[in-house]
């Protein structure tokens, strides 16, 4: 495997893209390889075996580009499928919701975490599982926000419904005074200006993308898989399952550059 | 073709159970193979490619189970793909959008027709090319409402959130004057109660799903295709691409029957 390969990188839709900005910030000689599930977006309704399932198409599209690692960039594949397609493969692969239980873990004072995500990360049990694996005192207050993907795939990112709306999902957490909130989904960082106003100062939000590309780094310098020339900066490439247009403009407001090359892929024929 | 099998139906979720209800009332002899797409859904943020693609997947499988017509009961779907697929089958397929706007032209009184409904059905903008080929001098005017969908997929029906978020849809609508508002997607009737507080009982709803089910009784008429036998009553099989448990649940409620054969299908497998 040489140095020079990319890094692959996959999400159900556009949340992803708050682990590839922050891959591109620690890791700025790298170049990405992104897929966007966005003909099936969301999976956080779905079953662990479509998870899966989807997850193993995706996987094979990257490997098929030459990928030296997989960044799993959706807590809900990482939460569901991650454990399996991991031993299916050769190249390493790394999800979100470890390194995010790690900083969360780091990050309390009190020991009262709250986790939200979608309703199959939360149903999952795996924050709280890796949580108290690391400490068995913590408590651990979960809720799954399932309108949340939509809000934020519709890019009502501050508006009073999409506040109104999170407060509500916020409120029972708020009561258990949690003093940590780990956002378990990568759409929700996109929110973050809301969620800041609803929990106020008082209470961390923990972001695992940042945490996500520190443990990359690790990872490539431990397999002696780091690029060192910087030739490939921002030469990333984005596929999307549908909606190349749609995604192009999105990216380029999030990951705040703006030519970024988009394309469609057949995902389905990687079955 | 035998007049004794049964007719196919399908939606990108449980949307097309309103139209399903309304056919079991008209039709009451008629057996039913319901296809809920809930691995895909939603497909009104997808592009028409995909919705056809996703369409013959799904008319593939009700075909293999020897149903004598289709309902495509799914305004995105009867907007981007019907045209194409009906073309492809021997069997009769019909939409929910022309019966829809059939009915609107009969409905509006001062000419000024609304219609709410997916990006992608608002987009095809079929709606308005039907109702002006009906009568040019209609005034039509539309609106996406894309955030519709996942509230109702999680049964936010009656809730003061979807009641903001509609009054937002609504409120331009309002201000043209309409009399008739087209809930062009199969999921807003179920948010019925909600639009009829915000536009009040001057404005008509029309919901399309009583005028496909007569449609569809005047073609199994016309075609020698109507059930005589009273043999098949609520013996309706509901097959969805995930999660049945849920579907079950959702089903039951909005059907209000209590005994629902749902049954997990591996639509990708019917490329």
């Amino acid at each position: 495997m040489s140095c020079e390969a990319p890094i692959g990188i996959f999400d159900s839709g556009v949340g992803g893209l708050t682990v590839a900005k922050e891959i591109m910030q620690q890791l700025p000689k790298e170049k990405l390889i992104y897929f966007g599930d966005t003909a099936r977006v969301p999976y956080g309704s779905k079953s662990k075996e479509t998870v899966t399932a989807y997850s193993r198409q995706i996987i094979k599209f990257l490997l098929s580009k030459q990928v030296k690692a997989i960044v799993v960039a959706c807590n809900t594949a990482s939460a569901l499928a991650l454990d399996t397609v991991s031993k299916e493969v050769e190249v390493p692969m790394i999800g979100v919701v470890k390194p995010g239980a790690k900083v969360a873990v780091q990050t309390t004072k009190n020991g009262k975490i709250g986790v939200i995500g979608t309703e199959a990360t939360i149903r999952s049990g795996l924050y709280p599982t890796l949580l108290k694996a690391m400490n068995p005192k913590l408590e651990v207050y979960e809720q799954p926000c399932p309108l949340f993907v939509p809000l934020v795939e519709e890019m009502w990112l501050n508006d009073p419904v999409t506040k109104e709306i999170a407060k509500r999902y916020i409120c029972g957490l708020q009561k258990q005074d949690i003093d940590t909130l780990v956002l378990g989904c990568t759409h929700y960082p996109l929110l973050r200006p809301i969620l800041r106003e609803i929990v106020g100062d008082q209470v961390a939000l923990v972001n695992p993308a940042y945490e996500t590309a520190k443990y990359l780094k690790e990872v490539l310098s431990l397999k002696k898989l780091e690029c060192t020339e910087n030739k490939y900066q921002s030469d990333h490439i984005f596929y999307v399952s549908d909606g190349a247009e749609k995604f192009r403009a999105f990216a380029s407001s999030i990951l705040a550059c703006e030519m970024i090359e988009t394309k469609d892929v057949n995902i389905k024929i990687f079955d």
